[in-house]
């Protein structure tokens, strides 16, 4: 996720006597870049290679982090299912603005190698008192509590301890049809805003790290259920697991850990707005509107 | 805004006999999809001409309605600028993915005709016991209430009166320096995630009917704040108010009424999601995430 910064935030102008004070208060609050420029390197975490997907297309590489931890089964599988270079000439067959871009085989015939062709739902998860999930103050309409867990958007209940990832932009998850159990290799990733109403319906088992640019230059589908007409045009070079690649070729990319203090000052921030630009300031933040830092490593 | 409808959809499946008191109860409802589709007439209306944009791009047509009665000068004002063609040939020059697409004269010079340079900001209006507003159940963190009033998604307190549009994706709204009134010409479409927390620091004053697709297609900006290093790439080949073409060439649009019967039934359904295929429901719909449904009417 792109740093977001006001618009048009470069005029800095004289305070009326009157605001002198409110501004001193507000300049205890660093700004969400500084935060970010200014986190020690304890703060951030290296993605895992072997929970890191490549996604190529035509139109540049789609950088993915698996849940693991979430969502095991479902990360396992397509990993083998990457390992079997089964999605390599498969395409985003179903590409709908403002909501989803879907990809795999459409035909469900593709032999699948070591990977099962369904795995079982794993919408949620039962962590009660689960020290890694950093909450977020509310409210939220969609769960009892949302935060962040292990650097993904989540949600938990905090009565019964389960927990979920929810479907903010990026979001990387298993379609499937009415029988809960049937996703295993076709994928959807979120392009539009939030669409935490599939939260708990689908397993969210990722989210995209780098090159939402990227599935946003996908053709669009114009036929029933946003299928294309011509799939190929979005066509999926290869998809591999990124510790398959040479050391070299690996892309190394540091995280903010969300369960740092400068993740919890960058939550501050998001929700104050220090900044003088602002005059309506909101006092909260979404899940969704959070946005984890990351940025490119050293090789 | 497209029907979001639910991934995979498809097959229909045999229900255990405990649910079929739930699902008899869920039948009750129907999917908003079926409650476009069965919308009556009068329930629909036709979006103004005279509040009409055609922002017309290389990668095609974005529409946008202008909401005149939230913020009058603003609306009046880009009128003014279209009626002397101030856009055509400059271009969105600064597109930061996830965020905001906006556009203008970076260089602050062009004449105006006989538009304002500068328009006061209408951040919010004073509408105690409006009854366009139709508010939509809570909770919302931005807003003591939220709603949509005349088509377009907004807040309001309650207590004080005061309404705001609210920055969902596809707002449209003019860009300002740290100066509150210093907006005018330059104008953002949002388009990634809802950016609510910009909400009442900008005047949003429209939203795009049509095209978000093709906002999508334009080229980000690399450089600093996301500025592009080759503006004429997302060159407006030309920005008119619709009412100033021939009638043939209007394209007319159906906007449902967000105080109709229809548009009431549409957000419960949002909020229960009936269909079969969710084993989840989220009992709660956001402002962003109802989605205004339009349509091409007949010419």
């Amino acid at each position: 996720m792109k740093t977001i910064i006001p618009l048009l935030c470069t005029a800095l102008f004289s305070l009326p006597a009157a605001q002198a004070a409110e501004q001193s208060q507000q300049a205890a609050l660093r700004s969400p870049s500084q935060i970010i420029a200014e986190a020690p390197a304890a703060d951030w975490r290296r993605a895992d290679p072997d929970n890191t997907l490549f996604i190529d297309t035509r139109a540049g590489r789609v950088i993915v982090e698996l849940a693991s931890d979430m969502a095991p089964r479902s990360a396992a599988n397509i990993k083998a299912l990457a390992r079997g270079h089964f999605y390599d000439g498969l395409s985003f067959y179903r590409v709908v603005d403002g909501f989803v871009a879907q990809a795999g085989d459409k035909t469900g015939n593709k032999p699948m190698g070591k990977a099962e062709r369904h795995v079982p739902a794993e919408f949620s998860m039962m962590r009660r008192n689960d020290k890694a999930f950093t909450p977020i103050p509310g409210p939220d309409g969609y769960a009892p509590q949302t935060g962040f867990l292990h650097g993904f958007p989540a949600a938990r209940n905090p009565d019964t301890g389960e927990t979920w990832l929810v479907h903010c932009p990026g979001a990387f998850a298993f379609g499937r049809e009415a029988d809960i159990n049937s996703g295993g290799s076709e994928f959807y990733i979120v392009i539009g805003g939030p669409q935490r109403y599939l939260d708990r319906n689908t397993t969210v088992f990722g989210r995209v790290l780098e090159g939402m640019e990227v599935v946003q230059k996908l053709q669009r589908g114009h036929q029933a259920m946003g299928m294309l007409e011509n799939p190929a045009a979005n066509e999926i070079l290869s998809l591999r697991v990124a510790a398959d690649l040479p050391a070299k070729e690996q892309q190394p990319i540091e995280i903010l850990r969300t369960d740092s203090a400068s993740f919890a000052d960058l939550v501050a921030a998001r929700r104050h707005r220090p900044e003088d630009w602002f005059v309506a300031r909101p006092d909260y933040v979404d899940v969704c509107s959070v946005g984890v830092p990351s940025r490119r490593g050293d090789d």
